[in-house]
């Protein structure tokens, strides 16, 4: 088992779905990663939070093993999130964007921190992600997502950043952004050519395609017939992914890659039937087993 | 080995996509359909055309030795349909829909036909629907399709199809808005509540669901890259999906139900790779086959 550096970040947000709403939710891409990847592996995790950050959010990762030396806490509010989905929940729409103490965060990390094998560069700022990376000696496997922002904002900073990590996790609009291709098949080719090894095209109740060298892997999410909120379903598959890769000290061999993104997948669908992190904080190890084997069902023929 | 008859359209299509433009090429559900059926099994088909209707365009399905015994000819001009789409061609946008004979079509079944165990009513009035299925003695299985048109606006009708049918091969929009669910899922089992043993809805490049009281199955698309021309697709499937069934003899338990799902994505795979139906009409066995293979490497991880 090796151990899994994510940097991303930590939020409260403010979310409205067709089933409610809920006001300053415990939330953020670091969040949903390391609780995802911690029930595979250990979690070291780099981010910033403001003074109103509470408590027991901080352990909630403690809870979980998560390594929080790399947390800087600051004068000031933490980042917020509102947002609301509608009709078939596909698409968040922004309401608001606080940046808080978010705004001016430098990624340090601790010097316990340098050796990490696996290495998540979850949606932040491409010239922040570069900045980590230079920070961490011989990573093994590195990762990263991005978000329309900065494809349209930081395009030769991200596109640096792609030609240094070894796998993309993005979801299918933006992947089509960056790309330009009119579907994800033919935006996955586009985006492997930029650099990584291999593309994950995050789609959200249709699962997933991933492409690397040695061919496609396309399956779609596990059958929810009520999602009550798809907020951190993106990060929470990351987590998975790169937990269950650290967790066997895996390469990206196809067979790796093609496990790594069932266990993303499955993950993710925990965190869609509930608020926030309310149904991924319960889940345990059978209830993962127990849901691969419904997936089974679900997709198999022969 | 049985013999399967459809009910459906017949038509000249005028279509535009990103890449390129046909003027009256041969399509209507029926063609479709039929082409991908005969691959399988003996298709008959029921339907009407204009004196316009080209000699070749039958020997197409006779060549195919698809029974045209009901087919009428009528005074006028053949059903033409001009639609484009446009950026993730999951959609069309209908420009025009010329009914021409198709106005006053009343199917008529060949005393020949109406020992036929497998039926399929293409997209159709709900009433036609109804009056070819009293005229058929027994059937083993029917199936049916529909579109957002009937559902405004025949929806009564459309029900009583509903409650008379076995299986309801449908699109996800179009299952969205008949049942007023969010997600395929759950429509997909508001859906069979209404009467059919199961349900297939059809996802364009996301694949299909199917549901049946034994449970979901759900696949991608076959990747394609570059998609051509989406028109025919689903009438591709369902032609695929009738045919495997018929071939077997089979009844809808959940092994003959998936199987024959997986020929209808596969089947349709091919047609989107040209326009109309320049793709389906060249493929063979063994191309089908071939498919078979590539896509088990695509969606397996065992």
């Amino acid at each position: 088992m090796s151990e899994i550096l994510v940097v991303g970040s930590l939020a409260y947000d403010t979310i409205s779905t067709p089933n409610g709403r809920v006001d300053r939710t415990l939330g953020g891409s670091a969040n949903y990663f390391s609780l995802a990847a911690s029930l595979y592996s250990k979690v070291r995790v780099v981010g910033v939070v403001g003074e109103d950050y509470e408590d027991k959010d901080f352990e909630l990762l403690s809870s979980r093993s998560v390594d929080t030396a790399g947390l800087q806490k600051q004068k000031g509010k933490t980042f917020h999130w509102e947002g609301k989905y509608q009709g078939d929940m596909n698409e968040a729409i922004t309401l608001a964007t606080d940046l808080n103490v978010f705004e001016h965060f430098n990624p340090e990390l601790p010097a316990s921190y340098k050796d990490s094998s696996y290495v998540f560069l979850a949606n932040i700022h491409p010239e922040l992600q570069l900045r980590v990376l230079e920070q961490i000696d011989r990573p093994k496997i590195v990762g990263s997502d991005t978000m329309n922002f900065w494809i349209q904002s930081q395009l030769g900073s991200l596109k640096k950043v792609l030609t240094k990590v070894d796998v993309v996790l993005i979801n299918e609009g933006e992947a089509k952004m960056l790309s330009g291709a009119s579907n994800a098949i033919s935006a996955a080719e586009s985006i492997l050519a930029m650099g990584p090894k291999a593309v994950v095209i995050k789609r959200g109740e249709y699962g997933f395609v991933m492409y690397s060298k040695e061919g496609y892997f396309i399956l779609p999410a596990f059958p929810i017939a009520k999602v009550v909120d798809p907020t951190g379903a993106g990060d929470t598959f990351a987590g998975a992914f790169f937990g269950y890769l650290a967790k066997g000290d895996s390469d990206l061999s196809l067979k790796s890659l093609k496990e790594a993104c069932v266990h993303g997948c499955l993950m993710a669908s925990f965190t869609v039937q509930g608020f926030g992190l309310d149904s991924l904080r319960d889940v345990e190890w059978a209830d993962v087993q127990q849901r691969f084997q419904d997936y089974g069902r679900v997709i198999s023929f022969a």
